[in-house]
């Protein structure tokens, strides 16, 4: 390795078996595949998902959907509440590509119907017990009179739904649960149709682990092509399946109270953390010919903004963490992790194109 | 204004007053002022410090120091501990201006000799109370031994601390007491040295609050610049000092939960927060004429990825917050906002130039 810096690499083995897992279960259950571009925002990483047969995307900003129509995409939703204040640019890229954006009140459409001068998509945004934002599934009153206001230049290409509240559950049953609940509402809602409505979802705990997606028309889950210490707290994936480290120099020993520093902070890693089996900010792996190992109990247990504190425990083998040694950190949210990295890599050293911030 | 997307708003003439409220308390000690750049990372605000006279600055990475070196700065310290993988890069870096860097160990200075072709400087980091990382302030032998090192081309420049302890400070009172047990660590050290060291020193919170800066010969601060919700909440400063705030757009009402969502989540601030009334993420203001006033008892309670949850008090004046406004917001740690902030400017709309991520 000729790192020397913090670094993300990415297991392109693990990360190709992540895209072809969720694109085979799209496919068994007769599903479209829209993966969440918003997790690697990466040309490169794209092209992979592109080779498993991918067309359809789904990003969280307007500036993501221009990167990834530079780089080829034509068909992107933008799965984020329509910005008002955007519509300019929104009506210039929509005159390149198919383009879909998500509404989600009587006012957001007017605007959009009035300050349209593409022909553009739109889905209605509905809460299924999340609670962050979305029309309450259960006000269908409100969602149906949108879906009817579609006309020549605003068509209506469904319902689009994220059951986030899976991100509380531990294990597979406590997300099947979230994930059943979530269909019920939606159940209430699709029969309020008179034709059923195409409908995009798409939590990584709910996509990864249930087999049951009656209703849904697409997959739009985005952090399964890495996984993090997130998921596997949540019961989504196992550590194995993890396709992303940072490596990070160590810079600072501090044997006699069990602590190495490293480069490697809140401006690398962001400040999420999970509680599981206690708080921590990143689980530490060492780096081999076949990726990476997992060194069980160590773990990265303070950061600030560009140190990060390892504590080991009494009966590690400390040449792994002397002075100048590169160490990898499993990251705890993936999606932060590798927005803020612009220094990435695969295990192999090829470079990893990824959208500049603007 | 005319912004669509989130930017960091900064306030030139507050963070104009409290540079100079820094350099003057500076020059009033009779200390060397070089502020910490880590904050801004940016060229624009580097000339504000210019002007103030200020001629030698400090940064956390080689590569912030390359940037600033591009900028015109020629005497740059690089207060994070020695990273001997970068030492190519140090080696060639130091051709140009006058380096220093921040040594720990034996281990780490005998690679810096072996390593250096250029002159270049190194202070000892010395830990006084923090217990981040550098060596106890009660290892004199440790440190002395190091100092006693100097060569022709790495010469010994003095100590380093960082009294990061007084960040769990409430009130002033306390982070006085902070900053007199750093002190006393210190002066235990400093009169094992023939000759009196120099001593660089700076955290905000007692740069901020203290008079007493006996024995220390710099003032190495940063965050004062732009200080924010977190230095409030400690005690260094009030909420009218604070010189960057967030600008949002609206994008979601829900005023039957009393609560909006913004376009501004964790990939714009990061994802700090204070308890102070109660745990949040940032503080809202509206934008005037004449910057912004506080809003009371309005919050950023939740974020993810790219959406902000506000909660609304429920008197407060909903035609602030309808769709397609922009909202101010007072961040929780105004470095991390800073750093992730590509798009930066002043109130009157004069574009902030900022250090690309590498």
């Amino acid at each position: 390795m000729k790192i020397t810096r913090p670094t993300l690499i990415i297991d392109e083995v693990k990360a190709r078996k992540n895209i072809a897992f969720m694109a085979e279960k799209a496919k068994k259950s007769n599903l479209l595949f829209r993966p969440h571009f918003k997790t690697h925002q990466s040309a490169t990483v794209a092209r992979w998902f592109r080779e498993m047969g991918v067309n359809h995307i789904a990003v969280s900003s307007l500036a993501m959907a221009h990167y990834f129509y530079q780089h080829g995409w034509d068909d992107i939703h933008i799965a984020f509440p329509y910005n008002l204040l955007e519509h300019q640019k929104l009506n210039e890229l929509a005159t390149h590509i198919k383009l879909t954006v998500s509404i989600e009140s009587q006012q957001a459409l007017t605007h959009l119907k009035s300050h349209m001068k593409t022909p553009i998509h739109y889905m209605i945004k509905t809460d299924v017990g999340y609670g962050r934002t979305g029309i309450d599934a259960s006000n269908w009153e409100s969602i149906l009179s949108l879906a009817d206001q579609r006309n020549s230049i605003c068509q209506f290409s469904g319902l689009m739904a994220h059951a986030g509240h899976t991100y509380d559950a531990h294990g597979t049953d406590e997300i099947e649960k979230a994930h059943k609940t979530s269909l019920q509402k939606l159940e209430l809602l699709v029969n309020r149709f008179i034709d059923p409505p195409f409908v995009s979802y798409g939590d990584t705990p709910s996509c990864s682990v249930s087999e049951n997606f009656n209703l849904i028309s697409e997959f739009r889950c985005g952090n399964f092509v890495y996984y993090d210490l997130t998921q596997v707290a949540i019961g989504s994936c196992t550590v194995d399946q993890i396709a992303v480290a940072m490596a990070c120099p160590i810079v600072a020993e501090h044997y006699d109270r069990n602590e190495v520093v490293i480069y490697g902070g809140a401006v690398h890693f962001s400040k999420d953390f999970v509680m599981s089996p206690h708080k921590h900010f990143g689980q530490i792996v060492t780096f081999n010919q076949n990726g990476w190992a997992v060194l069980e109990g160590v773990y990265l247990n303070k950061i600030s903004q560009e140190h990060g504190i390892i504590h080991l425990p009494k009966n590690v083998d400390k040449n792994q963490f002397s002075l100048g040694h590169i160490i990898g950190i499993l990251p705890v949210h993936s999606c932060l992790t590798s927005d803020l990295m612009m220094g990435q890599e695969t295990l192999s050293g090829q470079p990893i194109d990824k959208m500049m911030r603007i």
